[in-house]
């Protein structure tokens, strides 16, 4: 088939065809064909536009088709496509030596992986090789990834049928919206949540725990900013029984939060930093474990038990050293710091104001959500049909959103103008206000 | 630092500085520096070649940068790098119809993954799920990848300091060489593996076993070849008791062998195959799962817990259509098939008469391994020492060998010429001779 014969229905039926698809019921597939792509920007084969105000899966932090990134892979798939990674090569010695450049002081070498499951198993292989202990906690308001033991780590309901790690156990983080704590104000919620913490802990057995585990700002589950003081309180904690502090930074790493990591913003340094998506936007899969120094040193004459084929991928390093070497020459980090503070944040609380539907909304950088409700004074979640609709609509007005549960997760490129996110919240305007109306 | 400056020197520090390596200590790694690659041959920063009998990770079936798939990789960076999962893509359903055709009758659909760990641990979950059962067996002597119930279900000693897994149980697969059967010819190895087999699923509970996951031909654990009838045995046992059988094609799959999948060598159709590295030779990371029509009619109207951020990732997908497509163009499949039987099994048959060092030869296609022993009576594995002085020897020579324990994996890419296996056998009888000397 030539490339001008190709439609959107010949896609859609190849795919639907031939490719199973990720969590989800296969007869239930209607999919969005996407021909191509650039900035903020996606296309179908019709030439329909749609604005992204999903970065895929929450991924493409640098926008669609950087050229510099694109020119970047093309340079090395030249070069040299693969390697072993046993044998040293150029890319990922300088990508390594990049995101360490990037990072707080203290750490001193990058494990890389294919992406955020394998290098969340990796970080938690090496808290426990490092400890010498099994258990990892996590929170039940978290997704860490689809594998063995990052499925097992991850709290939502996705963890349950595939629940077949041993080691794992799990605790309520901050959300004060809806406290699991019976708390009215955000202190509270951050002592409570610390006193929950240190109850799990004494109750699993400190010395049994190798690491808690979180995401700095817990994505999938609602982009939950914990309140100011809670990330040291629980790197208190960590240190005060020997336990690892792994921060998963997959999704609100490299940009995302208006910061290099979304640590940054809570003055706290954990011991393994686990990244993927935004470190090359997913232009070629990758990711990774920033190690701190005495996991370093641990490892220099013991045994790591772990690793995998396509480790430093070259493809995926070339798009690394371009992502970061352009967000640095762009200023991208800055811009999405500028453009949450300045748009989106009053943007989205302007939303908030003119419509009841909108339970909350949270974020900063450019990772907000919008927690919709059917009642504002229960906080009863909007019912899964009626967001099946509002998607809809949204997708009929061109504009491609991040759904989860009942929240719209508003998260466009870090590249996104400030007559997108005009444009965007124009859009969820509408239709927010089309079924306000309903209530 | 410019281009035309890069020594191997700083790319080797580059790498010790900044890389945490695979399967290591990181105090003991001396990285050989690659710098560009093409068909069978390697290059470091000063010009020296290196004769590539390892195919990296036993991953570029194709040979190294293969003009089409560079340029197909090229061609869809330019076009469209990335897109979530979720939307429909041309190259993703091209890449599955492409795998599907070169499958037996009654696969039906591809699930894409990054790799080989995360198309076991998505294979073991349809299988979980379809049977509604937990248990999964596989053998000892196998290697499944380094995420949770990837290294659980791996039989080497790298499963245990990783083993976080349940539901996991290990059986002897055939191996007449080292027989864990007290056999003494092929078809008692087989009949006995068979029995040893019954036995531990009647032990472990029939009911209790979704899956028996087997690599076709184990690879990383010495390229076991089974018995004639091994397989058909194991098929046999599993559809007695309801059971999935797995066959893990990652390494074996796509050439290797001679043939697209290397269960085609037995006559014998699992339920779900396993693959990755040579069905794009991993110049973009990619595996997946084949799926079998009557679990992709389960999960029309179930949900398939399971899923990745790059699960069909436009970069990979192209990669995989322009390479199966170049080795059904360029008869790859069959010149490793005639490779194998005019050139590596005589000539490896060869090496082992004229030298006393190595116990025994096996294998198929490009697809072989020479088991080194310090006796040849006790059949004493030779030492890791003396495996390190040979390498070294064979890297001194130009030849890039790859070593597991106390054997030589000979595993060149599928595309090897005449001339370039006769080098390379050439190699190992000088140093083998020089080695089996020291007996
Ligand atoms: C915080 C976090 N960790 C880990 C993952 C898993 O990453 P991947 O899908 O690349 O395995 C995700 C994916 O969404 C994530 O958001
Ligand atoms: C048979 C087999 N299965 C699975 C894997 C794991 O693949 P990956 O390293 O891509 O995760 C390997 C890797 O060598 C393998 O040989």
């Amino acid at each position: 088939m030539s490339a001008t014969s190709i439609t959107n229905e010949y896609v859609r039926q190849l795919d639907r065809q031939h490719v199973f698809h990720s969590w989800s019921r296969q007869s239930q597939l209607d999919p969005l064909v996407i021909a191509e792509a650039a900035g903020c920007r996606l296309h179908d084969y019709n030439g329909r536009e749609y604005l992204d105000f999903s970065s895929q899966l929450v991924n493409t932090n640098i926008g669609h088709q950087h050229p510099r990134v694109i020119e970047a892979i093309r340079h090395q798939a030249e070069q040299l496509a693969t390697i072993a990674p046993a044998h040293a090569n150029l890319a990922r010695g300088e990508a390594a030596r990049r995101i360490l450049e990037r990072a707080p002081a203290g750490f001193s070498k990058v494990f890389f992986t294919n992406a955020g499951a394998d290098a969340n198993e990796n970080a938690i292989r090496m808290a426990r090789s490092f400890t010498g202990r099994d258990k990892v906690l996590s929170a039940y308001r978290s997704y860490h990834g689809n594998t063995g033991a990052a499925i097992a780590a991850t709290g939502d309901w996705r963890r349950v049928p595939n629940e077949f790690s041993r080691g794992h156990a799990h605790f309520f983080n901050p959300f004060l919206y809806r406290s699991e704590f019976w708390a009215t104000s955000e202190e509270e919620e951050c002592e409570r949540a610390l006193t929950h913490l240190r109850r799990v802990i004494e109750c699993e057995g400190p010395d049994a725990i190798a690491a808690i585990l979180l995401e700095s700002i817990p994505g999938t589950a609602g982009i939950l900013v914990p309140p100011r003081a809670y990330l040291q309180g629980v790197r208190q904690l960590a240190d005060e029984h020997g336990i690892m502090l792994i921060l998963d930074e997959v999704m609100a790493g490299f940009g995302r939060t208006g910061r290099w990591f979304a640590f940054e913003h809570f003055n706290v340094v954990p011991d393994l930093i686990v990244f993927a998506k935004g470190v090359n936007s997913g232009y070629v899969p990758a990711g990774g474990v920033l190690i701190s120094e005495p996991i370093c040193r641990y490892f220099e004459d013991r045994f790591f038990a772990g690793g995998l084929t396509y480790s430093g991928h070259p493809l995926a390093m070339a798009a690394i050293v371009a992502t970061l070497d352009t967000m640095s020459d762009e200023g991208i980090v800055e811009h999405a710091d500028r453009i949450g503070r300045e748009r989106l944040t009053p943007g989205l609380a302007e939303l908030t104001k003119r419509h009841a539907i909108i339970g909350e909304t949270r974020g900063l950088g450019v990772f907000h959500a919008l927690e919709l409700v059917s009642d504002p004074e229960s906080r009863a979640p909007l019912p899964a049909a009626t967001m099946a609709d509002i998607k809809a609509a949204l997708l009929e007005q061109g504009l491609l959103p991040f759904m989860v549960e009942n929240r719209i997760h508003v998260v466009p490129p870090c590249i996104v103008l400030p007559e997108e996110v005009d444009q965007g919240l124009g859009i969820l305007d509408d239709v927010l206000g089309r079924f306000s109306l309903t209530l």
